[in-house]
């Protein structure tokens, strides 16, 4: 709410806690905890809804919007896609619904968390599943832009695939590496930077680990069969023959690649054209990112 | 050499490359590229000989040692202290050789590399295998305290299988999560700070990784071993029960155990007194170290 009314968008908001509600008021903001006030609010606005909850409270927020507004454009700020999207399909709202991720945060929450420029420089990731809506996605792209994030168009099963690999897995990785040098005497006496970054995110709160982790267990499953695969290998060619040569050379060839990977914009696609989401899915894939509104068909540019 | 001669003591060197040695002429040290002359002073001299050279070489060295310098104290900075030790009794140098691992170093070699504070504030690892002589290790323990150091005591074994632990299975942690992302698409394009942090040991050149994996291969099996059965047992336990609780839960409690993890001074040992080794390896598995030295039994203080 802070980064939409910033960037001069018209924004009002819910909470469940009146103390929340009572601090966004006092900072001059149009706030209210009356659930079904502020929906009944969105349905006459023909408001953008952006849920910003946790999976939990997903589907009681999913009843209301649409009892009282199942009309309005509706996104999310999930860190997980595919069971949000699960979840607004069995609550007969897909068809106005465009998932998000804006990748940015603290680890702190409550109205004093936050932060007008928290996304900005920020990858945005929208879900450009089979059948979302032209009009909505401009709708939710517009909002990521406006508060300063770049937008990473992504299939929301893509996108859960990727997170398991680049956030869940470093996590569970990081687990073990600090478990495992915990068993060893004189391990922690001799830990340095190698160990000090290698299990840096095991500091996190366990709960806060497990909730990102179990929410996306499909997908990690793969990432983490892949990862005991590789290690079991390289277990095998070090007992073996001595030598850990295939896991060493393939890791830092990705992470070479990784070093030198780019983000072209994506300039050239028409939201709403034919093919418009499959582009962009693969435009996404390869590291494009849309930086300023892309025209959307049959609108006035 | 620098930090030696930095701290008062007297340093001469050897090197096989003529342009080193010219090198640290030109800086106004005492160096020379004949070996055997260079080891027939330091047994004139009854010096501390210093092996700094990588594994593949230290056969060759001890053979000249043995030939011309066997009385000498010796010592060597590699980091692996099983193999040395090994290579060390089998060419009968055992009774004064005590190992040594000063824990710093850079990317880069020879002469240009070096820096007479490159040691200050480092652990400096010395061997309490059993047998060590204690003229020989208060030696070397002069040595890495003038050098700035704190020395860490340990046996051989020990800490192998803590750099197993805390340095080798980091490195083949980091190759694996870099090479999990490499097959994802859509993975580097949302890879943030865990990814990073994760794999920034992955990009090492390919050659140094494999060369201290390989050198300690022994323990880094346990390691794996160790590492494979964690993640195995969270995979069953996500798939089976969608928990990964246990794994994290002990990583997170083993990092916050390494987050207040102290480093007392160790000052009640006497070096050749009854049990001394044992004594300095149990102080030193509890995170003990010396900042300075020790007295030695029947020295003056």
């Amino acid at each position: 709410m802070r980064a939409a009314k910033a960037s001069g968008l018209d924004a009002f908001g819910y909470n469940r806690s009146m103390d929340g509600v009572e601090a966004a008021r006092f900072d001059g903001f149009d706030a209210s905890n009356s659930l079904d006030g502020v929906l009944d609010r969105a349905a006459q606005a023909d408001a953008l809804i952006v849920l910003a909850v946790p999976m939990p409270a997903l589907p009681i927020m999913l009843d209301h919007i649409r009892s009282t507004a199942p009309d309005c454009a509706l996104t999310d700020v999930t860190s997980v896609k595919g069971a949000v999207l699960q979840a607004v399909r069995k609550h007969g709202l897909a068809d106005r619904f465009v998932g998000g991720h804006p990748m940015a945060g603290t680890a702190h929450s409550g109205w004093a968390a936050g932060d007008a420029k928290l996304f900005v420089g920020a990858p945005w990731v929208l879900s450009v599943d089979d059948g979302v809506d032209p009009a909505v996605w401009a709708t939710v792209m517009h909002l990521a832009l406006a508060c300063g994030s770049f937008v990473v168009p992504a299939r929301s099963d893509e996108h859960d695939a990727a997170a398991a690999a680049i956030s869940h897995l470093p996590h569970l990785l990081a687990e073990t590496l600090a478990a495992t040098a915990g068993h060893v005497p004189l391990a922690f006496a001799l830990a340095a930077g190698s160990f000090r970054d290698g299990t840096r995110v095991a500091a996190t709160a366990p709960d806060l680990v497990r909730a990102m982790c179990e929410a996306n267990s499909e997908q990690l499953l793969g990432s983490l069969d892949q990862a005991i695969d590789l290690l079991t290998r390289a277990r095998a060619s070090l007992a073996g023959s001595g030598s850990v040569a295939e896991l060493v050379e393939t890791g830092h060839a990705a992470r070479m690649r990784y070093d030198s990977f780019s983000r072209p914009q994506i300039l050239t696609t028409t939201i709403g054209a034919p093919d418009w989401r499959d582009e962009l899915a693969a435009a996404g894939r390869a590291g494009g990112v849309i930086r300023s509104a892309l025209p959307v068909l049959g609108s006035p540019g």
